[in-house]
């Protein structure tokens, strides 16, 4: 299944209930930062290491997992609604930036391109 | 381009910058979640429909594809990361939501499921 | 109880469950983060005049007041753990604010300083 | 100055500015949650030690106190437009917690309560 058929589907579940209503752009940028929140709070209080280390405790993979199908859904439904193509966008977004980050210039830094 | 091509390029551009060791999981969530902050910024002061009609405006459009893409890259990356396969995870997901919310119980409302 | 009193009540609490080894900046950006989360939960599907409604849902103005104090406590806690007085970090804030949008130019707009 | 003198402070800085119809409870929780996502940004990248280690560093760290001050000022405005007392509202939170956090439970742990 692709993004577009995947999309489709949402479009299908929220009409079904009713939801389109509910379904603003404004509504779906805070539906999927709230979902983004419970991300973090899987991770908060962890080490980085221990961040990684939850790939073999199957709950909390599994409430990770979750979480990312959550924001996932969000994410593409407000695409859906503002009629962006989430593939073209990501593709134009990673050459912004390979511009933005040469290699030579941010090889081993965290450092934001304004500061760069 | 699929999911797994778009998260191979994202894993060799975070490689070429020796940036792997950023990006731990909960690194990740933050800035997902950070991205997921400037997206609430374009839409927090509009009605719900002036978010609808951000289709119409070019440059704020665009700025809201830019951090539909940010977010979706982090999102690729993290579930990278975690092995979580997106597609899977949303497919299992919406099976979960057709059951937490039956069509007869909550057509047309905005009700939690936990209040159902 | 003024500020820099819960904030002592606030580092006891801490101390006594031996919590201070969690409490870094990051770990508390985090937390905070995830609780605005959960107020946005409150928030995202009602309509704005919904939103302020709620005064008169005891049991939504109740989960709304707990994530209230949610937010501030991790707030209060981040700017102790910084060394940062929140009170004249606001008052300073203020002043900004007052320079960013002066009155004449911003008057019934909803536009960033940035675009006046 | 004290909690209900800036808020006093903030509701005339809205109403010189014909902005209290832009403050709903439901836009002042977006505009909370997107300044909690820049003091993220600030973080995200650092360990936990450099995230303590900001205090020395006079750029960042009088970035991370204007996010406090901006995550502060939407918290007061939101708590005022509900008519919430943020002080009696912290310190019932903090009896709460100290019911759901028993020391003997949960030293040293970073456990939820519900995992407790």
């Amino acid at each position: 299944m692709n993004i577009k058929e995947i999309q489709k589907r949402l479009s299908e579940f929220a009409d079904a209930r009713d939801w389109d209503q509910f379904h603003s752009p404004k509504n779906l940028s805070m539906a999927l930062s709230a979902e983004a929140g419970e991300l973090l709070e899987i991770f908060q209080w962890l080490t980085e290491k221990e961040s990684l280390g939850i790939v073999s405790s199957e709950n909390t993979l599994k409430a990770a997992k979750e979480e990312i199908a959550d924001i996932a859904i969000f994410l593409l439904r407000l695409a859906d609604k503002l009629g962006v193509d989430v593939e073209q966008a990501i593709l134009e977004k990673i050459d912004i930036n390979e511009e933005k980050y040469p290699i030579e210039k941010c090889k081993g830094k965290n450092t934001k391109y304004s500061d760069l």
